[in-house]
Formats: structure tokens, sequence, C-alpha cells
């Protein structure tokens, strides 16, 4: 089937948008974005929302989003977790021919996918399917990761709610860890880059507030030094706050939670969250190696990517920007892409949107730049509080008697 | 040393303020609605806070309240966890005779002591010990715990905000859940009392949504049965949502976590928080007896009494009025005893305070009633909901897409 488009304007038919990956607390932001902006463009009539993502597209299970009301729409804007449902499925090449089989099938000539770089990956190969097939047709990918390891972005929508989050978390828990003093160990997600366990250390307010020691995956992690940092800020303050990301590993790059569970994904990949694993062998480690008596561990878990209430108005504001532009791109520019959040230079914070093409935030991630990290290995550096602290927002006062 | 008083007002000296357990989000505003009171009070002049409860009394290590300005107070008041320092402590005898040998030293006449049903009882101790030395001494114990187990109250300060904690995060992860479906367990703090667990049920909104089982430590917990009851609501949903208590002990008596960690408190307590160990043993047992995939566990650990941020209003100022209140008792009349919340009848919430013996509080603890729990022993009842939704208060408001 070959169709000639000459000008953006003559590209008329229905769009299909799909959530993907693990949810963040503004994914529907990025979602209602670009609903709210089809409805505006004449050229786009029918918005399918995919259930699940592809697997919805697979199926043929969709909704009609143009009959939402604005108020619904809004209301869901404001609700954590993908409301469309999620899917962590790799396409197979028999998957990317029968969808794009669906998508033609129902007239689709604007797809959006919001997610991370599998997203990306999986957008780029619908593309591709279309180019070869000659099917006028324009794909964007949205960007969404509460990891914050896409490149090409500065930062990535979904990352500063949940930075708020453990930053609140890790606020409370200091305190709590001052009440009653010991060591406490929270592992916080983020599998291959360490930024949302960096954000631990934004609510720091007082010399002496934890985390004292912050451990990321991107420098390899070792117990014998762990309990030496541990013991260390043990005697200083006669307490230890530690972050921890729950995909640090060992100098060999083997993740250190492997030593007690075997599950693997589709990728291969250890299964890191929902399990208290990784804090236990760490709680259990320090227990064994000194003689500190209240020595626990938490895992902070699905709550960072799903807490009702706790939000970043930033990040709320990017997702949906993002949403909106993927969409105004793929019909007044004329083209497909993916919607990168970028820095402006100077001191007050402020961003601009890229286009940027879909390979280049495809399949790979971006780490933890080594200036942001402590060269002590367990900490972070002014410079990343810097970048951090503006995405995260405002949190919450922290009083404290003048007299303690 | 004997000193008679025959009018209240004729009392006159300095007062002794400590905290005491595990923290809260509200225990500040109690310490701060004391310190406010006791400001007014011409007969009370300085005012010690003892740093980590007891300890502090027995280290001597005090600050002093009356210097905090009200600006400061007024931010300590709005910060989770006892801005004073906590502690686990049951006094021995010879502890009690030392606490109130300093406490005469410091012509302490008015002691209030903030915690859960140790803490009354160590305030019954050391009143014991002034009634025996016939030392006019007032003391007064003022309740705070998110347990919610206290005797002689309807609820007690701490609770409304944890319960508003854990409402919020199960209807986060509820949607967490829907997104990418399998079965997640999540593990809520309470070792004798399921309160709090059950305020899980307190953010359902559809009738599909989580938690679809509640285990409460009220009600003997069997492996298998559970194992049942997930399966069955999976066939259902094609998910399932699980809210357990740390405290579920088998039909023995002995705690389901007991089966892997060792470590006791003093008390002969198994260490039920700082671990994710239930979780663990629970997501392995259904990955074990069933076919279900994806099976996930979180235990919320130390967020739930201390995440800034997110309290109950409800909870913050009854937390302040329970102990305005007991310092004015202290007074006014001429009395000991601990402050209980007390609900009046009616459709509307509305509650008022009594003075309680000390002893009517101390040591032992409250359960959830029967009519809270549903006769299958797996959910809570709309009793429940109906006795709950008002302490913790407003909850985030939950969109869903009309077409889903």
């Amino acid at each position: 089937m070959v169709t000639k488009v000459t000008k953006p304007k003559d590209l008329v038919g229905n769009m299909m948008i799909a959530q993907s990956g693990g949810p963040t607390v503004v994914i529907n932001q990025s979602l209602v974005g670009a609903v709210l902006e089809a409805k505006t463009q004449k050229n786009i009539k029918k918005i399918y929302g995919a259930l699940h993502g592809i697997q919805g597209i697979l199926d043929e299970d969709f909704v009609e989003l143009q009959k939402e009301t604005k108020r619904n729409l809004e209301a869901v804007a404001l609700t954590p977790s993908s409301g469309l449902g999620s899917v962590r499925k790799k396409p197979t090449p028999a998957d990317c021919a029968n969808i794009f089989q669906v998508l033609q099938k129902y007239g689709v000539r604007y797809f959006f996918y919001i997610g991370g770089n599998d997203t990306a990956e999986t957008t780029h190969i619908i593309n591709e399917e279309a180019r070869k097939q000659q099917y006028e047709f324009r794909c964007f990918h949205i960007p969404k990761t509460i990891d914050n390891d896409l490149r090409q972005n500065d930062h990535t929508p979904g990352f500063g709610s949940s930075a708020k989050f453990v930053a609140s978390a890790f606020m409370g828990d200091n305190l709590d860890n001052r009440a009653l003093e010991g060591v406490k160990i929270n592992v916080v997600m983020g599998r291959d880059a360490g930024f949302l366990t960096a954000a631990a250390a934004l609510g720091r307010r007082y010399p002496d507030d934890g985390p004292h020691l912050i451990y990321l995956p991107e420098r390899p992690f070792s117990l014998p030094r762990f309990v030496r940092d541990v013991k260390a800020v043990y005697r200083k303050y006669g307490r230890c706050l530690v972050a921890v990301s729950e995909g640090i590993c060992d100098n060999k790059g083997v993740p250190i939670i492997s030593k007690v569970t075997k599950e693997v994904d589709s990728h291969g990949n250890a299964q890191l969250s929902g399990t208290g694993a990784l804090g236990d062998i760490l709680a259990n480690e320090i227990k064994a190696k000194t003689k500190i008596k209240r020595v626990r561990a938490d895992t902070f878990g699905y709550l960072q990517r799903s807490f009702p209430g706790v939000f970043s108005e930033t990040d709320a504001r990017e997702a949906r920007a993002s949403a909106t532009l993927a969409v105004r791109c793929s019909i007044e520019e004329f083209a497909n892409g993916s919607i990168a959040i970028k820095r402006k230079p100077g001191k007050k914070y402020a961003v601009y949107y890229a286009r940027v093409p879909l390979k280049s935030v495809a399949k790979e991630t971006r780490h933890m730049p080594a200036r942001y990290i402590h060269k002590s290995g367990n900490n972070v550096t002014q410079a990343f509080i810097d970048y951090a602290a503006p995405l995260a927002g405002e949190l919450p006062p922290i009083g404290r008697l003048k007299g303690v």
C-alpha cells in the first residue's frame, strides 16, 4: 500500500497511543497532554488508546479516547500509574509486522508510545516497518522513566516526582534514625543508573543529616568496604543512614542481589524490585561484621513510582509538555522522532524541548556522569544536588529544636 | 521529702517532657502542644525536654524548651519523628528509683511522657514512686501510637496519619498492579493489632480495586489458605493485591516471620520491621504453589510512621489537643493520668477527651473488634471503613478513563 503525502496538512487519519514499562506518577500527564492536543488537530480523527501497550494493539484491545471528557481526562492526569495499562514486551519481528497490520487496518496515521528506552526501540521498529512499506505514517516516542536514564535528555518525565518521593522518604527516615539510633539501609530503584538513589541526598538540611552513604550502580560495590564505611559513620554520629541502589554490582558486574535471587526477566535481567532481599543481605552483613545492635533495612519498592499526591509540579508540567509537543511535531513538522528535554544554560532553571531521532534514544541507557559522583564512590557531589533539586521541586519543611 | 499541697495553684515547679517508642508523623504536635500550654501556666517554670526518653532523664541529658521560639516550635510540630529523640527502654526498679531522684533533683513537679502502652506503664511506675515518697507531683501519659492499640481510646494520635499513608500507598499500588498485572503483597506495620493494615482498604474506589485480601494479626494465618485465596482473586481479576500485617501468626500464635528471622528485642518479641523477610516468604510461597508469573512483595517499613508532608489534619489537631489537655489537667484538675480520645455518638465525626487512670492504658494492648473484621477472615467490614475514614482524612483523588 503506497500513500504519498507532500504537505503535512494532507495526512489525515486516526491516532493510536499507548503506555509501556514501569508506571510513573506523571505518566498520565503525558497521555492527557497528547489526547487534548490531538483533539484540537483536525487531521486527527479517532484517538485509540491501546490497553497494555503493544499487547493491546496485537489484541485489538482499544478505547476511544476522543470520547473522554476534558474533566475526566484532567482527573486521570493527576492519577499515578499508566491509565491505559502497561506491558513489558520486547516485540519479535513477527509481532512488529502484526502491529503494523493492525495500525493499517484501523487507519492509524499517528502513533505515540509513552515509555523508556525499550519503548523508543519498539517505536523505531514500527516506524521502520512503515517506511519499508511506504505507508505515510507519523510516529513519536514520548519519554518517561523514573530511572532518568534516557540518552539525549537532560532528565526525563517521571524522575522528578520519584526523586521528590525518595528525598522526602529519606528526610523522614533520617529523623526516625536520629530518634531511635542504629544503622538503617534503604534500597532505592534503579537498575543501571543511580539518579534516583542519588536523589536521597536532596533532603539533607543539617551537617549530620543522612543519607551518610550513597551507593550507586555506576561504581563497583564491595561488602568489606561497605562495612568499613558504615563503621566509620557510626563512630562519628552514633548512627548511619544508607541509600543503596537496587542495581549495585560487584567489581565483575554481578548484581549483589543475585547472591540470593535467581529470577530473571525476558531480557535476562535479575529481578531487583518487589523483594526485600538486597536490604536484608546488607543488614545481615553489618550485623555479622560489627557489634552494632540495631540494624534495619527497608526497600522502598513500587511506592517510589506510584504514590498518589506526592509529585513535582515541574515534572507534571514537563510530562504534559513533551507529549503535547510530540503531537504538534507529528503534524506541523511532518516528522517522526522522540521529544527530548534539554536544559538551558544559566543559573535559573529553564528547559527547552528538541525533536531527536528515535534511534538516538532507543535501547542504550544513560548513566550518572562522573561529576555527580563523589570521588569516595559512596556519595554524590554538590553538582548533582544543583542538577536534581529543581526537578524534584519543593520538599517538605523540616524543623529542629534549637537546643538539641 | 514530704511536700503537702492543698490547692492546685500551690504546686509550682519545673516540668519534664519526653518521647518514647516508635516515632509518628504527629508526635511533635503533642510535644509542641504541651510546651506551648506549659508556657502559659505560671505554676510551671523551666520546661525540660529529656533526650531519648527516660534514658535522657537517667543521663541528665536535657534541653530547656521554654527557650524555644513559638515559630521554631511550630516548625518542629510539622516535622515527623520524635524531636527529642526516642528510646525503647523498659525501666528496671533501680532505673525507676534513679529517674525519680533526678526529677526531684531538678525540682520537677510536672512530668509528661508521650508514647504507647509501655510508655504509659513507665509513667505509672514513676507516679507510684512519687506517691510512696509522698512527693507532690503530677504526671501524665500523652497517647501516641500508629498501631492504634491503646486501651480506653477510640483511636490514638499517630494512627490517622499512618492510615492516610498506608491507604494512599495502596491506592497507588493498586493502580500499579492494574497496569502491570500479577500478585503484589504489601507488608504493613502492626505487631498485635491490625488497624493499620486494615487502613489499606480506605482507598478502594471501584469494585475491582485492591487490596483484595487483608490479613490481620487478630486471625490465625494459614499458608495453604493464603495460596487458595490468592488463586481465587487472580482467577477473577487477573491480578491480586494483598495487605498483610507484619504480625500475622499461625494458629499456635507463632509469628510467620519467625520462620526466617531469629532476632528478638528486650521484651522477647521477634523483629518484625526493618526487614523484607515476611513479604519474601509469602511471595515465594505463591511462586512455588501457583503458575502465576509476576509475584512481588514490598514491605512499607518505617516510611509509614515518618513520611513528611503526608499527614491527617484531624490527627495533627488531636495529637496537639491531647497534650494541651494533659498539661491543663495536671494543673487545674490537680490530677494524674492519661488523656484518652473518645468518639461522640452520631453520624458526624466528633470527639471528646477524657482523663483516665494511668493503669488503665498501661501494658496491655487493644485489638481490632470482631465487627471490623469480615467473617471470611481475609478482609475488613464497612463498619471498619466508617470508623477509620474520618481519622485518615482526605485521600488523593483518583481518576479512571471511562472507556477502560
